[in-house]
């Protein structure tokens, strides 16, 4: 890498979320099925103390790490149904902001202190973090729009847990979990979406609160307040409790598909008549910037690869691929960024090499 | 020229001023020496009528069209020692537009109703505006910071002018003219001079001032108010009378010259120390976007050619040399960009074609 020391970003691999595949991937990124399951015979993570949250890690972790964990029915090469753990008290701070950066462990699990872990397989399709609010909180990723095949891969999930583990359950409330939304199916379904069209054209709230009607959540996935940065949304269900799987699966398949749908029109209209030159205009400027710039706060480059992203997928920028683009956008956050270049780094030393780390990705290989 | 059809750029040439030689010429582009002069036998061109400035205008250009007009001692080719006559009357409004632009006329002679002309040699170092607020208005430009030579210069075109013309002359005002303040030595120093890092330091307010306490007059190149845009100035002497033209120029002469190190401070504390990255990064963010720009207004252009020249000067930026800047700079303005495209342009279509033209000069050429 040109002008900064350390690893080879093409060393990193790209997690399930960010292969850039699937059904309509040009918009939905990602379709992520998550479960929470608590294990009979412990109380709830929320409630142990630190003898028994060691008990309760080292022994799922046992259990999940077993040869072909996820069994010969689950759709997968063997390496891929066999789990790793991570016991994350004894990961450095920097090993554990990597993971939430891969979406494989929540912020909170991070941060907490009790015992707790992570079993990941190789490509990352699956993901199980162990002692956060729950004892489990399963997730299964595929890239693209794949809601039933994501759905069906955590029913296989489930189905290896219960082979190995006692799950608490109950005739009255399904799955018990410690938070009551949870209660039921335990289930949550999100799709990430790229949503650039319904942003430019000043469509998103309305878009969003269309999906906040029927009980959907509509979260940026990164950045705080009303605009997502980067302009990529979560979409997934609030409530479990109450609903079957099967309703809770329709309401989110069918609310997406009609962001979907919208956000197509959105680009549509974005490049049509005298809306063209503005667009072409905005997604060159934001490829020009990254090409050239020499400091890129984390902001700056979720915008500006925002608009190169739209610019690529809508066939206005060649010579780039969305892969370049995913490597960027996992690569350019702060624990990533430092582990690439093998060295902690200030904010101001951090967003000089974002920027040459971009400049490098973004340059045409020969 | 991508993406428009029309002329060749190269076809347009640059005028002396924009030749980017001379002395200091990093910072100081063109000095120009200006003088006003009234021929005997005809009423000031404010006050004359229709007959008598048609007249007036025939029997100067006459005059000055007269093969090697400037005479053999004058320092230049034996062609460029000849010049020739535009009778602005008879050229498209789009024609004495592009004349304003190269600097050749003034926008007040541009916009005059009654008959009037500029005579110009083939390298555009010397033009002579006929009948505008006096009946000679002559000028030298040389690239660079070259005010003895620029101003040696002017003393041989007035000598030719005397040769020729019956030039009205008072023992006790000297050279006489339309308005007082050019009365006497008739004489306006000017230096143009890019100056991005006293703009960038917030250091160009305190400057111009310090220019502005002994009389000289600091002007914005480009555009209206406080900011010149493109950060280019042009310093000049206010008054003529009671000063000799060796007080003059020596006035004249050690503001520049203590601008222009001014100047070379300011850039120089811009690339040092936790400043440089925030200097660089705005220089090629700059290139970055009049590379990928599909729209630019002329303001824009201004903006980031002016960072681009700064990073050329500075040596951040290589495979970019200034006469690809000027050209630029000169082609971006409306009257050259419409005669480049041989077309009328809507100012929408103009930012387009400016964006366009801009890639393509900027591009680099195998």
């Amino acid at each position: 890498m040109s002008g900064a020391k350390g690893r080879d970003p093409g060393t990193f691999q790209l997690g399930e979320w960010l292969h850039g595949e699937g059904p309509n991937s040009d918009i939905a990124v990602c379709t992520r099925v998550r479960f929470a399951r608590n294990v009979r015979g412990f109380r709830f993570s929320t409630l142990m103390d630190g003898e028994e949250a060691k008990e309760l890690v080292a022994y799922i972790d046992t259990e999940l790490t077993r040869a072909d964990f996820l069994g010969e029915e689950y759709p997968d090469t063997p390496e891929n149904r066999t789990l790793r753990a991570l016991e994350l008290g004894s990961l450095e701070d920097l090993d554990r902001r990597l993971l939430v950066e891969r979406h494989l462990i929540s912020r909170e699990l991070a941060g907490l202190e009790r015992a707790r872990s992570v079993a990941v397989n190789p490509t990352e399709s699956v993901a199980i973090m162990v002692n956060e609010e729950d004892h489990l909180r399963a997730q299964t990723f595929r890239s693209g729009f794949r809601l039933e095949d994501a759905y069906r891969r955590a029913e296989l999930l489930d189905e290896a847990l219960l082979r190995r583990l006692p799950l608490a359950f109950s005739e009255e409330f399904g799955f018990l979990t410690a938070c009551p939304t949870n209660t039921g199916t335990g289930l949550r379904v999100s799709v990430m979406l790229h949503l650039p069209g319904l942003v430019w054209a000043d469509e998103i709230e309305k878009a969003t609160s269309t999906a906040q009607k029927i009980h959907l959540a509509v979260r940026g996935l990164y950045g705080e307040g009303s605009r997502a940065l980067g302009d990529f949304y979560q979409v997934s269900n609030q409530v479990t409790l109450g609903r079957t799987e099967e309703q809770l699966l329709e309401d989110v398949h069918k609310a997406v598909e009609r962001l979907i749908a919208w956000e197509r029109e959105a680009r549509a209209a974005l490049l049509r008549g005298e809306a063209q030159v503005r667009t072409e205009d905005r997604v060159f400027r934001a490829l020009g910037t990254l090409e050239r710039a020499r400091t890129l706060t984390s902001e700056e480059a979720l915008t500006f690869l925002s608009a190169v992203r739209l610019g690529v997928q809508q066939g206005l920028i060649e010579g780039i691929g969305i892969p370049q683009l995913n490597r960027a956008l996992l690569l350019s956050q702060p624990a990533h960024l430092q582990r690439l270049c093998m060295e902690k780094l200030s904010p101001v030393e951090r967003d000089q090499r974002r920027a040459a780390l971009i400049r490098d990705l973004l340059r045409p290989k020969p």
